[in-house]
């Protein structure tokens, strides 16, 4: 699975935290930006099972170079946690040295030293007067550390789909959760020790 | 895989349209209130390749009453198609005596005689005063057909996710949907001529 993984350059990326975050319309934003502007191969899911009603929420993105068989995320090469319970969840999901990023205004908790705090809802409620633009400034960060989409077509694709009125709200929060991303020094990060068996 | 699916009680949706006329709005939203408040295994799904550049939009929805290992659809029970082009791309994905709903407002040339025909635009035009709320005319259409959701569920979950301020608006596009199909003799549909092969 692991070469065929690498063959078709499949990224995974899962959006996660309570309902009402709006992970959903970020994913669907992204997916839209990769497979409409961009022209690369993306599926966007949302799966449900009788635990939804428990109030985590997540969707998922997996681009690739080839045609995706199997849109499921496996392995996540980036997890993006907007609340405690999404985080304590979903973190073992992550690959190793995959990338972790929780929002610090609502996780407090952290399941490792490899992580990325930014406080996405604080930054939307205190310099955008939005809370529920968090999931835009979020938005931008995931769309910065993840290097696989063209910055410019992710702020088309937000444009298409946010409601007439809040385009430039949301196009501020995006820009924000950029300049946040580029802040962090993403080979300094910590590594994930791996025995010699991973390298086979 | 006949068997399996049978097993598994599973039901594929796709809506198709264009993009901008909502369609994975309404598949979201008929996921939420399936996976959300009825509480069922729902998976709802985007995939984009090169040819989204196309105008051509879809979303799916599997139901199913155990968890769903494949999410995307294989065989669709429902095909909603809300103009020409998915209705011509999409008709040959529709398995034997599944349904075809197309937007008669939009389509023009029906493939089979095995058809319902409903005007979605025109009435979210005329009925509602917003051509926009056809995707929830339509939803209502499909929730109703379908067979697979709690209708008072579907508009909880269209109500948690519609901007605000245009809750009722959205509702009575639903109800219309749900009228609409109301009238349909479903069973009166002429059947497709299936083969003895396709018995065994």
């Amino acid at each position: 699975m692991k070469i065929q993984k690498e063959k078709q350059n499949r990224y995974e990326i899962r959006f996660s935290g309570s309902g009402g975050q709006g992970l959903i319309t970020a994913a669907v934003v992204f997916a839209e930006a990769v497979g409409v502007y961009d022209g690369k191969y993306v599926c966007q899911t949302q799966s449900y099972g009788p635990e939804a009603r428990g109030g985590k929420s997540k969707a998922e993105v997996v681009i690739s170079d080839q045609p995706i068989d199997y849109p499921k995320a496996l392995e996540l090469d980036l997890l993006l946690a907007m609340n405690q319970a999404a985080c304590d969840a979903y973190f073992f999901d992550i690959k190793a040295n995959g990338l972790l990023v929780v929002d610090s205004s609502l996780v407090e908790q952290y399941p490792t030293s490899r992580i990325i705090t930014i406080p996405f809802t604080q930054i939307a409620k205190e310099e955008i007067g939005r809370e529920l633009v968090a999931n835009m400034v979020a938005l931008g960060t995931i769309g910065f550390l993840c290097g696989r989409v063209d910055l410019a077509n992710l702020e088309k694709a937000l444009l298409a789909r946010v409601p007439k009125g809040t385009e430039e709200m949301n196009s501020r929060a995006l820009q924000r959760g950029i300049e946040e991303a580029q802040k962090i020094d993403v080979q300094g990060l910590p590594r994930a020790v791996m025995s010699e068996d991973d390298d086979l």
